[in-house]
């Protein structure tokens, strides 16, 4: 079945989580209105489901390829490319004195999210670009962003992270490739970096590499690693394209998902050193690189709910077609729709629910992140940054985590079928499988979470959020609607479990670190529950008042309290009770 | 790394779950004692180890393929087949008149778990063959059971269940494909048959296949399907093989996982017919069918922990081997193995934990069907036997479920190279996605646990079974041993948690069986949760008594109930409210 960009779920979202009319009358985006909002999702939308989802399930089959030294994308992937760059959609959040558009990130997000549902493999590509412009526009020099900005931004080169290196994971503070400065101020790279996406492709005319190296007098650790720029072909003075640079790609992963999408083995300076440039300042690299990885976290939350949105979509097709039973709408003698059993209404409302849930948390991290960079007062930018820095690994890892959820829940719903690669709904279950795992594993996502944005103000700042779900699940109780069941209720349980939870990992902070980290997994999974239910409750306040029926917004905000909510008591005991049997087993005799 | 089998944890679980010593001395088996069930345990585990494990990787690599309208099985695949049943493996718990050895079915279930741990794919052959031998010595005549079963017991030939069709997968009713009577008193068969595992292949000269089919007169739906015996090739009187049969393998399915094990399209009656022989009476192969289907089922759990164990295996070495950060035990500058994270550890745990839950369930089971069969007296053999009704689906479902989940977590914990397939765990999650849909969906296992299981004997035999798990919490409760932590009172919780979504159950089928069924799947959870602390909290028992520390089985036990099991009363919230939400939403809305 052909996708569809699930347009109204993402309206509802920017209306009633994100507060789309509150952000339009900030003035922060010149000419942003409702319906600019709304016709971009929808251009992208037809995009999405004509130009990338056709190339999706070929892409899966043919997967990229490494030939003599060149890798190869799959076929119409150049072609769709184009389409892509010519289209506009590359500089869609982009500063507009390089040639972007100007608008908000959290419409870029709902973009993104369109482009990653129909095609996740293509859609690395950009996400990735983006990254790198982010990091050159914050602190690269004014020549840097002269030489590679316009040219990323218009789409004709593509750009790369290169962080991770065989020993160098989640611990960038191992890194060893090495950059010696040279004496015309550029510096030569050597090293070899690993799971690199995109990091060569023959669709651009060059490729835009931000590469994390270490000098040779650097401190050790993580305080002694610089940012570089090295472009696969060297830039001339004029901007034509000069000489191809000392990296190649040594080799592409082979991989459980993501087939079309190139993961490369970098080779810097195998010969002389590749020519890299400095970005920011030398051993600050990290600083910048974060920034580049924060927004990656969040369009990798996105991708989960797009995976999310896509498997259920295919699920909910298949479930309307697919006859087996006796149902209520059957005739004598006849087999009914599957979709109208109950398990299967319960598993795809579970779908649905986590999908929208997951959804509205990527967009409102995305709205605070636009408010920290537009808003006029200092005090507002600060407030938005700190939320934004709350939620980003909220929604990272909890938008993934349920995106490999709903993926299998969406094969398992194709009963036998679903296990036979072209049903499709494995594609799905496969390529989520990475997205807990890469820009930082959900691990690592749940320890910043606790560890470094819980202290942040002093605890206000979580503070403050939690305040937002109480006042949400107060007003749910307040309304006494009978449509909202048990909603109130329930979310009165969850704040409780949450500012428990909090609380215990405040002291554990203070006093006993390991006892907050044990718990860190357990606590975020509540946390994005907690968030989630706020606004699928948002939603349904709004739609209750407008007089929607108890189907809808409703009903979906009603099913997440009372059938997903209801897991946040045991997980606050989880936080506060269970870390105690873990830290007592000895590492080494655990699985002994 | 290599297999190694688990054999410390399985004797644990027979020991404390099992009850071995209750079991031998029963005297239901000749001979039997624990050094005994030790030895055959260890043979197996070396024979998985050696054999099946050096294939499984390779194995999925190459696939089965169809050729020439043959199935070649992967390299090496004949030889260890010819080894397996030449070990007599295939006997092992096969009646000893017809040449099986005569040994329990929880001994076999244990030994089915390390085929299934070490090859997955090669394992689905004995599973299949062992159904087909049940069903035979249930409902064959003598001379079918003469002429088929010592040959299939001996491993010469192997056996296949078909059931689907592509308009009958869960709802086996619609089957159509057809038997004609012949004057000799044979029939035959005309129709197609998909995902039949092992349908075809050359390991042995034969292959059994049985067959739902319908006779021209039969009734319509379930009452109407027969149970034939179709050979590969007719077996002459005098035992040789003659001529083909009119079956041929049309097609394999393209997989996302178990790659090794053909699943084949198999066309019956291309030509004249197939020539198959009645099992049991006309229009009740169903039955027939389901006593096969249930010792699948609950074979299919075992796989589940199977699965759970090798991702555990893997995800263990890894973690004691792979360095990342600074961890209690590394020196200064230098980086600590990530099993010694806490976060890590936390997974690790949750890998253990549920692994040795649902292999006790589903050794349990074994053990109940084992006495129902051989108990000297009647109502003992009708209470074991209603409680392996119980349990069965609750060993399939829990069981494979888990086997997702934590193969998942496998990944997980290898970071990116997790997604690389040549690591290997990317393996066990492909391969565990089959688990929770064949054999009967996921869904279906709840349905029948709540709608056949629970109403057994008006509701004594579920009572009963909470009564156990009660009595547990309670001396948990009493032995206040401080290393237990909170497990008692997370116990007292969760058996009044399933408690009361029992009730609700029993008040639902009576009133409004869709408000049970609706609930179905997450009351199987929440009981595979009680259930499966119920063992663990055993184990921890008899270690406390004989000495132990809090490390070890009291340690995983205590884990279990302080970070899992404390998921069971929001689950029975969402049993006994969540529904109604569901209800409510009318089914062509969910998802539009």
């Amino acid at each position: 079945m052909t996708y569809e960009a699930p347009v109204d779920d993402i309206m509802l979202a920017l209306k009633t989580a994100v507060g789309l009319d509150d952000l339009i009358a900030r003035g922060i985006y010149d000419g942003l209105d409702e319906d600019t909002v709304k016709a971009v999702i929808e251009e992208a939308g037809k995009f999405g489901a004509e130009v990338l989802d056709p190339l999706n399930w070929p892409g899966d089959r043919a997967g990229s390829k490494l030939k003599d030294g060149r890798v190869e994308t799959p076929p119409g992937w150049t072609d769709a490319y184009r389409r892509f760059a010519d289209g506009g959609w590359s500089a869609l959040p982009c500063p507009e004195e390089f040639g972007g558009q100007g608008l908000p990130g959290v419409l870029s997000m709902a973009a993104f999210e369109i482009w990653s549902a129909s095609n996740m493999s293509f859609g690395l590509c950009p996400l990735l670009t983006q990254g790198a412009i982010d990091a050159l526009h914050t602190d690269g020099s004014d020549e840097l962003k002269a030489t590679y900005l316009p040219k990323m931004i218009s789409g004709e080169w593509t750009g790369t992270m290169n962080l991770t290196e065989p020993q160098a994971g989640s611990d960038l503070g191992a890194i060893r490739t090495k950059a010696v400065k040279q004496a015309d101020g550029t510096y030569r790279i050597f090293g070899t970096k690993i799971f690199i996406t995109y990091g060569d492709h023959e669709m651009t005319d060059n490729i835009v590499h931000l590469v994390l190296a270490r000098l040779p007098d650097a401190p050790a650790g993580t305080r002694g690693i610089s940012l570089f720029v090295v472009p696969k072909r060297l830039v001339e003075a004029d901007g034509s394209l000069g000489a191809r640079n000392d990296v190649v790609c040594a080799g592409l992963e082979h991989k459980l998902g993501i087939h079309a999408s190139p993961t490369c083995v970098m080779k810097f300076g195998e010969g002389d050193g590749a020519i890299g440039y400095l970005v920011g300042q030398e051993n600050r690299g990290l600083n910048t690189m974060f920034i580049m990885m924060n927004a990656a976290r969040l369009a990798v939350g996105i991708q989960g709910v797009a995976v999310a949105e896509r498997a259920t979509q295919r699920a909910v097709a298949y479930a309307r077609d697919r006859r087996q039973g006796r149902t209520a709408s059957s005739k004598a003698g006849e087999m009914g729709p599957i979709i109208e059993h109950a398990d299967i209404r319960r598993t795809i409302l579970t779908m649905k629910a986590l999908t929208q849930a997951a959804r509205a948390i990527c967009l409102v991290t995305a709205r605070e992140i636009d408010i920290s960079h537009r808003a006029g007062e200092a005090g507002e930018r600060k407030a938005a940054a700190d939320k934004a820095a709350l939620l980003t690994p909220i929604a990272k890892a909890f938008s993934t985590d349920i995106g490999c959820e709903v993926a299998s829940m969406g094969v398992q719903i194709h009963g036998g079928m679903g296990f036979v690669e072209e049903t499709g709904a494995a594609q799905y279950y496969r390529d989520a499988r990475i997205l807990p795992i890469y820009e930082g594993t959900n691990g690592i996502q749940a320890i910043d979470l606790v560890a470094r944005k819980l202290p942040l103000e002093n605890g206000a700042v979580v503070k403050a959020y939690i305040g937002e779900i109480t006042a949400t699940a107060a007003e749910v109780k307040a309304s006494n609607r009978p449509e909202f069941g048990r909603m109130g209720v329930r979310m009165e349980e969850a704040v409780a479990a949450l500012g428990e939870a909090t609380k215990f990992m405040g002291r554990a902070l203070a006093t006993n670190p390991e006892a907050a980290l044990v718990g860190a997994t357990p606590y975020l999974r509540l946390f994005g529950l907690a968030a989630g239910q706020h606004y699928l409750a948002k939603a349904a306040l709004a739609a209750s008042r407008e007089g929607a029926d108890g189907a809808g917004p409703v009903a979906l905000a009603r099913f997440f309290a009372e059938n997903l909510l209801v897991a946040a008591p045991g997980l606050a005991v989880t936080v506060t009770e269970g870390g105690e049997a873990i830290l007592g087993f000895e590492p080494q005799r655990i699985g002994a």
